[in-house]
């Protein structure tokens, strides 16, 4: 383990890399080889290990570590409050934690990249939650598992696979339940929907509208042009469908991160509303987008089209297309979206042509369960918080209800994706703060838990 | 999945053939291979899964699974009582279920051979008891793990990290704490030694005395031509040592078998003591070998001296020389034997020659778990059984104490290795008959609450 300090981070953020197994699961000569993954330690507000406190992990997701840290305060305050260290753990082929040396000989191909998988994710953690904890002579100390989405996942699943390792774990909008057949496909966008229906019913309706209304311009002489025009496209627009993707992202973004103080579905639907009398539905559209979260800002002076189709540069594409089938799906009527339904033939199909994968889409529920999950988990597990916002469409995979009185669901019907673990700020409405503070009183049972255990079963705690 | 039948087996047992992902936890090209996995199924007894009747699936160990079905009658009668389908699933690289298409490919080296381990082989019994239950419309049907020694391991195993998988596991006479530092290296030959003390003083004391008496023997002109004749080995001995290991593992399996009606102990220790008056001490102790297990029955004219040197053809040399590393040895003066202490150096060496690999002796705790086990599972998990039989020196490392309310411990202290799952016998002892009472209370309660469970949650059961 070597250390460096990381000039972007507050100085008690302190950078190491761990040298990690890169197969955990097989023995073959390659199994053994290893790549250094970074991680973060933070000993701030650390009562040590004589006194058995806490160790809260967050557990890193489809992103470079300092995603985790920047922004989400709830995890720094967390540890203040129970005097934890902080461990902050980089998900193996994102940011600096690359295996075979570097991004570029990570992602060659599938050989390759074939170790970038959740289990392997999860036995990185285990393992070097395992050996941090040796080294701190803190075997005895809890640990809370916190991630959010992927990582939220990632934190139930070191819950329920590794209780030993992780004492519990507070799993923020993690949609553990969008695989395989257990969540309708249409859900994620009926949520979308719901959202903009929910602020305004005429923006719902302008939206619904507007998608053959493009196909109408994009048939006529000039209509792309027309539709550039219209947009601001910084660039000639090459076909509609890039447009639509680009604004059905702008409405899926919106809602998705439809949190306070923002909220940026109101802004949409302001804008849309807002514009002036006369206006046709290109043009509120349009208004739409230039108020939305991916124009960048009032200074902007068009609006840069992006390109989603999916590429072998990321390393969460190749996730979705072995393992994190999330089969998000539409019909044609059932949304405000043109129809868009979830067909694995050309799912699988689009992964063979990326990386010459064939996703796995019931790989998710074998491994980690999901049907029956509360008959399965109701005398089994113990000691996570789901946590969802009910306005984040994926909150629709996620658990909602209480499993057991320890696996519980705690959610708001205003906020959206991840907002409990953000920095809290002065705007923060009563049900957030109300929601945080249910999380800090359960995870504060669970430590109090933790440590009569401990005394009972014999182990020591200094004091 | 094609079916054959099964000459060997009565024919209500039908052998399968399951096409298995050679690696479930990486998606490179290779992981994507399939071997055939060989499977048994048994519906003689099933209710079938419209009354939501049981599946008991039978988690094969190191051997053919040929050797799972003779021989252990519990299991059938188990699923008698409980109207069950019987399953039994085949373990990777034993038997008939050679991945690379035949064993000498399988055991060509590291790069086939890595695919053979603990991880790998439950993922196995998950996707195919998952697959099983779909073909038969039985997803409600409540599944009961068993398995004996390694097989018992994964049997809990399965239960921890696949409770969606295994409603409930038997886990007979399997020491998941034989490992890291969990138990005392001297435990099992210190079970042994005492298991022999238990039933003869003087039986112990020769044995005891052997050791020195044969290495001075050696150590005399024809000291080896001596101990041939006095052990009537049915070839001349190269080495002091190899009669040692033999005796020494005739004691050892000795106790490990130590089970009613034939006690391999007592016969062992009549004949050391009942030798005529007069007999020297290696004289007593050749007619314990004479009397042993490994004798070959009273017919037979000399003893072969076995070769326990470990071989890169065993599959399960390869599992303790990668992540099974149970660390068994002892020390000068603490059981009957000569010292011979757990040395991890010259193990690793040992494997690296056999098979170019180095052992992992921390994976085991790491991914299954097992310090503080008690406090770790005790507000986590449910429904497993562990049983144990306190002659059994594996039993040191087995889980003797209730862990919680429906995590428990069932032990006897007149039984040895894997007897509870054995043949039901008319001379079966009154304690056995307990024991096996108990395990079937506890079932038929797992099975209850299973059922209530689905009721409960929704799951219609038909009747």
């Amino acid at each position: 383990m070597t250390s460096k300090s990381n000039s972007h981070l507050p100085p008690e953020f302190v950078t190491y890399y761990y040298t990690q197994t890169l197969d955990h699961f097989n023995y073959k000569p390659e199994s053994y080889a290893t790549f250094q993954q970074k991680y973060i330690k933070n000993f701030k507000y650390w009562g040590g290990a004589s006194t058995s406190s806490p160790i809260i992990v967050y557990i890193g997701e489809e992103a470079p570590l300092t995603f985790g840290v920047h922004g989400k305060g709830f995890i720094v305050d967390l540890a203040s409050r129970f005097k934890a260290m902080l461990l902050y753990i980089e998900h193996r082929y994102y940011g600096d934690s690359m295996p075979f040396g570097s991004f570029d000989e990570a992602f060659r191909d599938a050989n390759t990249l074939g170790f970038l998988s959740s289990t392997q994710a999860l036995a990185d953690c285990a393992q070097l939650i395992t050996d941090v904890k040796r080294n701190l002579s803190a075997e005895n100390c809890p640990v809370i598992a916190i991630g959010g989405s992927y990582g939220g996942m990632l934190a139930s699943w070191l819950r329920l696979k590794y209780p030993h390792i992780a004492t519990g774990a507070l799993a923020s909008s993690a949609p553990i339940l969008y695989f395989d057949d257990l969540t309708p496909q249409n859900g994620y966008h009926v949520v979308v929907t719901n959202d903009f229906r929910d602020v305004s019913e005429s923006c719902y309706n302008t939206i619904k509208q507007s998608w053959s209304e493009i196909d109408r311009v994009a048939g006529q002489t000039n209509g792309l042009t027309t539709l550039s025009n219209i947009f601001q496209t910084c660039s000639p627009l090459n076909s509609s469908k890039e447009l639509k993707d680009h604004l059905g992202m702008i409405y899926v973004i919106s809602a998705q991160n439809d949190n306070p103080p923002y909220n940026p579905v109101s802004k949409v639907c302001g804008a849309i509303d807002g514009a002036p009398k006369g206006t046709d539905i290109l043009g509120k559209v349009a208004a739409g987008l230039n108020a939305s979260l991916l124009r960048g800002g009032p200074e902007a002076q068009c609006n840069h089209i992006i390109d989603f189709t999916p590429k072998n540069t990321s390393g969460w594409t190749w996730q979705t297309c072995t393992e994190m089938v999330m089969p998000i799906g539409h019909g044609e009527n059932d949304t405000m979206f043109q129809g868009s339904p979830f067909d694995l033939n050309n799912y699988t199909k689009s992964c063979q042509a990326l990386f010459g994968v064939t996703p796995k889409p019931h790989w998710i529920t074998t491994e980690f369960g999901g049907h029956d999950i509360k008959s399965v988990l109701g005398n089994f597990s113990s000691n996570i918080i789901f946590s969802n916002g009910l306005r984040d469409p994926y909150s629709v995979g996620g658990v909602l209800e209480d499993i057991s009185d320890s696996v519980v669901a705690v959610y708001t019907k205003d906020g959206a994706h991840g907002l409990d673990l953000l920095d809290a700020t002065p705007s923060d409405p009563e049900w957030l703060l109300a929601e945080r503070q249910k999380e800090i009183k359960i995870i504060e049972l669970w430590i109090a838990e933790h440590n009569a255990r401990l005394i009972k079963t014999g182990n020591r705690i200094g004091f």
